[in-house]
């Protein structure tokens, strides 16, 4: 790998600690199954959950951040809107923000897409199969053409999303529906990548492949060290009149 | 042309109650020259201006719109946040919306946008020339490939918003800046022309070009006929397990 | 609807007439089941097959064409390169294509993509379900939000086609795959709209849905009346030196 | 940086030993140029010239290309047939491909995008400013908002080309034109950034800004080792019936 990053991990954290099934399969949260291969790729690595203090993202810790992970379900509303105020404008300086899964209907998913980012969904143990749209985009990187996992819950088409300014991923699922899985999204300077997979109650985020997708993301979210843009009240660079 | 249209144009409606500059050029306020045209291509066409009560668009008159036309420069922060609120919810069930020349700043644009919508300016009485840039588009259907401006006010790149769905116009100008002057979005099932000339103290809307861009854009972002996709839980289609 | 369009249908027309089971479904030809609906809608329809003299699209045939509907599958080779260079050039200044199911390896719809145009395929009488991605878009105006076809062709990702500009229908099949099978692209002044059903060995093309789909996009694909941009070497519009 | 690549920098070279004026900027051809600061950073360059055998191109030199740069201008129509279908061939399973200005011309750009790729033209020694307006893009990297050339060829629109996946940079001409200057493509699995500065009668190419954004696309249009799709006949991975 190439420059090690600075990535937080947020996640909602509730689920794991109020139902026994989702703690039996992230026994220290979502965020540090998360954590643990990116950890391991070398890249500097923070959690943060949302019952922490200014939900585990105050004082530096946004400007420290080159990546932010986002998963959250049953308590968006809980999100304060100064954070959700704060994370935004870090993507628009550059900051990646990688929305997982049920994060499609988070402040600052929706915030940033300006729709509802609403959803069919089911949680019925079915199959999914992401196939693979883009086969040279760096998120599919060293990855099969697709991916099989044996149960997730279903997310179904028509996702209210704008137009994605890349189409990755497109998931199959057993009871009849598609889903524009992998999505990227530039706003301001930064890159967004919004991955499906992941219900608490399913070890999707314990498979190699999807941990390679996520791994992958990052490196593409990653901020470029671009030149600010100046703007508001500019000189005349040629003579007028 | 084909069916009538329903259409509300929208405006601030202070600059010309208190600059004479202004007022001689638009004595009846920006949103009856803008409403001129429409209604004389068959439209049905109402106007709303901030200081009405619900800025003109409360009861049924957003339900009752299938297109709005929005100028606004120096008062943003006074249209209350329950109107952009609906404004988007129209916008994402199928309502147009073309945002004109300061509009990029108002509320309900950056909201649909997602991003700072900042841009460079200049008040400097300059030429502006507008190239097309999809010339087989329908909204610069019968149109030259360029428009000049004799005076316009500068807006330069970078100008901060997600990459249009459709660039349709470049502009150049005299003092050495390009812009993306008319630009295409979808969000949700509604559609979105942000088309940049109109700055307050010059005749842009009585200019003919100008006036067939708008005409053309409010055939372009009508409502279609479309069946509502259905959201949230949802039965399977296929026989499970 | 508004004005009449002129089309020309196009059709390989050898399936029909060495395959009795795909004779019984089109007697008289998928160029005349496909003709109808648009003729039923008013429009001017002509019909062209591969072995009439110059396919059927000498003379003033393209010239006096809006959109070409194009359906060929075992004979692509036949077509000859001039034919196809006449169709891209017309394409370009302006007029509207539509190939359909196995035109994705006619040499024009490669010409026009630039790519190879290669997918998965299977014939095995199984279920294909057309979701909805883009349900404002015009080409599915009046449909519902999924069409089900019981028995079709499957073909399967990767479909090697450039990104389409807007893409508005992904398929579900019953044997796992999934496809981008309403796609939209601008070439030149041109619009093309590829989509996939209708193999010739199922009644695809006398579904009303599926005929539906095909009478709005020939209505999206119309020329519309552009200023030809000029080209070429160009005097300075503004001072130099 | 990172890992270094396999560049083939491919140059028509006719101008340089015909035209003394060029010949003085250029002393040992425009692919010397572009290949020195790539050496510099590390790649391993060769280059490849219209009149070698095989243009240079023969043998195993494509397969070992990782990212070809293409230089040409008055002898496009020299380059064998066979040569540019092997090029297309490696540009979708992976090569990278950065045409040079005039190459907007070759045989190569106008197979891939499928259109005329033609444009406005003039030389009269005017200003280029050209814009960045994707400041997050990894192409414009540590550049700063614009960058000046104080004599250049005009390019200007319309650009008969298929709309960019990204637009990076437009430029403002001296003499009133805009021009789409920095556009990525992809096709297949590889990608393609058209940039348009480098007459042959200015020191474009010795432009450290300049360079700066050829290395930064360089990295960008580098294979992604991807996992190959399979297409053709394909078994079921579901049960039928």
């Amino acid at each position: 790998m190439t420059t090690p990053l600075r990535i937080t991990v947020w996640n909602e954290f509730r689920h794991e600690r109020s139902n026994p099934e989702v703690g039996r399969i992230y026994p220290d949260g979502i965020h540090e199954a998360l954590a643990g291969p990116l950890r391991e790729a070398g890249h500097a690595v923070r959690t943060a959950t949302l019952d922490e203090p200014d939900h585990g993202l105050g004082g530096p810790v946004l400007d420290e951040t080159d990546v932010l992970l986002w998963w959250g379900h049953k308590a968006h509303a809980e999100v304060e809107g100064a954070t959700v105020d704060r994370i935004q404008a870090r993507v628009l300086q550059g900051m990646g923000l990688i929305p997982l899964h049920s994060a499609h209907f988070s402040k600052i998913f929706k915030r940033l897409m300006g729709t509802s980012c609403d959803l069919k969904w089911r949680e019925a143990d079915e199959r999914e199969r992401l196939w693979v749209v883009a086969p040279g985009h760096p998120i599919v990187a060293g990855l099969p053409e697709r991916i099989e996992l044996e149960r997730e819950e279903m997310y179904g088409e028509h996702f209210d999303i704008p137009a994605p300014d890349e189409l990755v991923l497109v998931s199959w699922f057993q009871g009849g529906e598609v889903f524009r899985s992998g999505c990227c999204f530039r706003r301001g300077m930064g890159r967004i990548f919004y991955f499906r997979p992941g219900h608490e109650t399913y070890p999707t985020y314990h498979e190699p492949l999807i941990q390679q997708v996520i791994l992958n993301a990052v490196r593409w979210a990653a901020p470029v060290d671009a030149a600010r843009p100046r703007r508001g009240n500019s000189e005349p660079l040629e003579p007028l009149g």
